[in-house]
């Protein structure tokens, strides 16, 4: 059992700020994500890409904040759950929740801080039927191990980055590869359109184009696909049925938890401290909804401060805080680092 | 007569952040400040020293944060009314409002953001009494021009930094220079402290400590100071007496405009966007209270960018603004400059 002041849901940079925020306050911080590592969409899904509106940044690259963020936080030596989903929460006799993840690892914490952004991100699915039969018989939604594909027949369906790169990749690793797109237009980096075009022309990539795959087959285990191209049936034969269509954001398991949720989001108290419909469980950042939020990562760095303040009262009943300033009194590290503006010189002249 | 679409009243990190957010819906901001430059405390009182919790940055100092926030808004051409402090505001009967410094400069605009943080930043005045009497006839509390003290007999009084430096300073430019401090401790930086050793051995500087000044004499403008040392009184012939106790904040004619004050802050409404009990306007930033409030730059950034949809829609009635993301849709600045991240290539494959 993984003990902690703050169960953080969600390791983007709403819940990264969350530890600092809160080792101000003493309190210890442990974080959950389904990602294998930090920074959420951030890291996952667009490090590369400059974002504009952090304040004091003119332009950030995602991935920068988010380590920023970490080392911002790491003298408050956070926990990480990584790889793994918060599936289940029950409410303890103390007013506590466990939390059990899909993997079973068990978090006990007095307070829960959702901080789960647009949720956790699932591949978007074709509508074909039959389709889910065959996941993981032959049908996969994320490339985890390309040798996985090794000396096998795959077809590839999609028209962005990743549908490109992956048939790219596996041309030195499948005996087949088929890239199929509705359109003949690609959307994806230069140099991976023309690195295609070259390898289809080598006859190393089968590009059928625009086409859509519209029938599997096999017996338990994908064996081949139909696919339409200009009013026309086509099957050929597969081991795999590969659609890269992209992640998209869902709940997930935490719409089960007798939440309050409007449009797939948490409804949290704005007034006070964003916490939601049950006593000891807030929602910040993009999860989270009330009048007039706004989707965005500053606005969760605000929440997550205020959020900290009611996680001190829960833990330390009756105690006051005194907010104290970071420039005046500095910060004191739980692994015994001391940061601190350095301070005027007080002496006598005689 | 100035016009603007949000007219902020501080130009400090939170009414600088405030010119991006309005920028990005297409806003422009005047800024008015009794400072002479942007930045508000973090240029005025402390550049130099680090903050440590601004998300994003470990730590960067209070200068750089202002430069930073300037960058960011520059392509959005704020303007500036900087040095004058905002005096009195009249309804206009369009629910717009005429802003009017000490200077006489008017501005006009529908919505108007205050963002004063603690308010503007005066003098702190020793008690003695009749000091008033002399302000502008000898008194001073800061020092703008040194050269006004050119030859002249100049006692100062204070413990800090401003104490030690303009004391050091003017040894070149006054006939006498007299410092006078209640303790023989002074809190400074370490050179400016030994600097003041060395010019009182010198015989520069007239060093008196622990004394403090008592008395002012003087038909009209000031003669002469009395100060009490160890129990006996001295008097001291003098043209200026400077005392340089430092700032302090005062909410100042804001607090005459008709808003709900409470504990020396506006009251606004945190449920929806920041508004005061006038509509038309906000207050952001360290200058507002409301349940839970905490005086933090970041909480700043979030209310101004809150606050900025609400001046939207009273300057563009019945229009809905969808937000974007900056990331995804990049910025188009009013200077014609435009910022976006690099985009996917969409090209044809054939």
């Amino acid at each position: 059992m993984i003990k902690t002041d703050i169960l953080i849901i969600g390791a983007g940079p709403t819940g990264l700020f969350t530890v600092f925020e809160a080792g101000l306050l003493k309190l210890k911080c442990h974080l959950i994500d389904a990602l294998p590592q930090p920074g959420g969409q951030c890291s996952e899904i667009y490090p590369k890409k400059p974002i504009y509106d952090i304040p004091g940044f003119p332009e950030i690259l995602a991935g920068d904040l988010t380590r920023n963020l970490l080392e911002q936080g790491k003298q408050f030596e956070p926990g990480f759950t990584l790889g793994e989903r918060a599936e289940t929460i029950e409410k303890q006799d103390d007013g506590s929740f466990i939390v059990t993840t899909n993997k079973g690892t068990k978090h006990h914490a007095p307070v829960v801080a959702i901080a789960g952004g647009l949720g956790s991100f699932e591949p978007r699915k074709p509508a074909i039927d039959g389709l889910a039969d065959y996941e993981d018989n032959g049908v996969e939604y994320i490339i985890k191990d390309p040798e996985f594909y090794r000396d096998k027949k795959v077809v590839i369906s999609g028209g962005g980055d990743s549908a490109l790169d992956w048939s790219i990749f596996l041309t030195d690793v499948a005996s087949e590869v088929t890239l199929i797109h509705r359109r003949n237009e690609f959307r994806g980096a230069l140099d991976s359109v023309e690195k295609v075009r070259e390898l289809t022309q080598e006859g190393k990539i089968n590009l059928v184009t625009p086409a859509e795959v519209k029938e599997l087959h096999g017996d338990g285990k994908i064996e081949a696909v139909t696919y339409e191209m200009e009013g026309e049936s086509v099957r050929i034969e597969t081991d795999h049925f590969v659609p890269l269509f992209g992640l998209s954001p869902k709940l997930g398991p935490i719409g089960n938890w007798g939440l309050e949720i409007e449009k797939n989001a948490i409804k949290v108290d704005n007034t006070l401290n964003y916490q939601t419909n049950i006593p000891g469980i807030f929602a910040i950042g993009d999860v989270n909804t009330y009048p007039e939020k706004l989707k965005l990562i500053l606005c969760g760095f605000h929440e997550a401060t205020l959020m900290c303040q009611a996680a001190y009262r829960i833990i330390n009943p009756g105690k006051k805080y005194v907010l104290k300033y970071t420039t005046v009194s500095g910060i004191d590290g739980f692994d015994g680092s001391r940061k601190e503006a350095p301070k005027a010189v007080v002496q006598a002249i005689n």
